[in-house]
């Protein structure tokens, strides 16, 4: 999507060797003309995939999933990470790494709201090492639903979480791929 | 907004004295074309205010000021709950007793993304104590920003956070405002 590489060019801002900030777009301020696109670009790309619900991991993927499954006209399901009251106790549970936070955790998703009638596309901001996407796959899996695909923002292909996806025949959609980052400055894959 | 009482009553559940959980539709499974419907409202209700962004605190926030943010075509900031390398150091802070988790926590907003040229409308899924929306006061005062108002999904009236507001000035809109639960059932305030 040229748009988004455009966009990363513009306002990303390489930190170290392996954190691109979208923060101003993305993941904190988010630009809802623009994810909104982003949500109307994975319509295209899966539309013909009988898609009953869009999945994420709470936080970032919220609002991609949300402008996503508009567009889908189906109903968005975040894995939680905290214990909270307002989850029930019957769950399908799973651990994620997080590679921004350097911690383990693990994520729940209700038994009501996934099973397995369900074909679940997985959202996300970023794909790096895949623990968060693996944990989705787990979660699925756990409930009988069909995976149709992933919808990714931006795939740190470097890291390898992409290219595992792949090996295991999934499809998986990358609107941004990075090959590396070079002189503080991001090398797109292609 | 009747069509959000009658979802209340019809797949709401009240668990104890206290806990409504509208986990099917608002803050773990997210009905996109029913909140789509509260962002709009909200829009209704806040269009005179030359709002510029949408402010809330993750995470059930999001998917409501996404879809209120889309009708007023400014950006979302939402607050941040955990340390993270995703976010600057250069940061507004406050702090919330989260009264559904029964702990403390920091919120922080980077100063990139927030400003005295802001006029911002606050939204949150649930009013009750009033702790989350007096972090957004505090961190809106630290940036010099003005608050137009806030948006509310649900208001519990008995936790008195909301009049505590509209006391000190406030516009507030609760879509749905809770007198008290009787016998598991949710009697509205009007």
């Amino acid at each position: 999507m040229e748009l988004l590489k455009k966009k990363i060019r513009d306002v990303g801002r390489v930190i170290g060797d392996d954190i691109l900030k979208v923060d101003s777009f993305l993941n904190h301020q988010i630009d809802v003309e623009f994810i909104d696109k982003v949500g109307k670009e994975f319509y295209e790309r899966f539309k013909d995939d009988k898609i009953t619900k869009v999945l994420t991991v709470e936080t970032s993927g919220i609002s991609v999933a949300f402008a996503t499954a508009r567009y889908f006209k189906v109903p968005v399901v975040f894995a939680k990470k905290t214990e909270s009251r307002n989850i029930d106790d019957d769950v399908f549970e799973s651990q994620v790494y997080s590679f921004t936070k350097s911690k383990e955790y693990k994520v729940r998703i209700s038994k009501m709201h996934l099973n397995e009638d369900d074909v679940v596309l997985i959202v996300d901001d970023f794909l790096a090492s895949g623990s968060a996407t693996n944990s989705m796959i787990d979660i699925a899996s756990q409930a009988g639903a069909k995976i149709a695909g992933f919808g990714i923002v931006i795939e740190k292909v470097f890291q390898e979480g992409g290219n595992k996806l792949r090996e295991s025949g999934y499809k998986i959609e990358s609107l941004a791929m990075i090959e590396k980052f070079e002189d503080g400055q991001v090398v797109f894959y292609k």
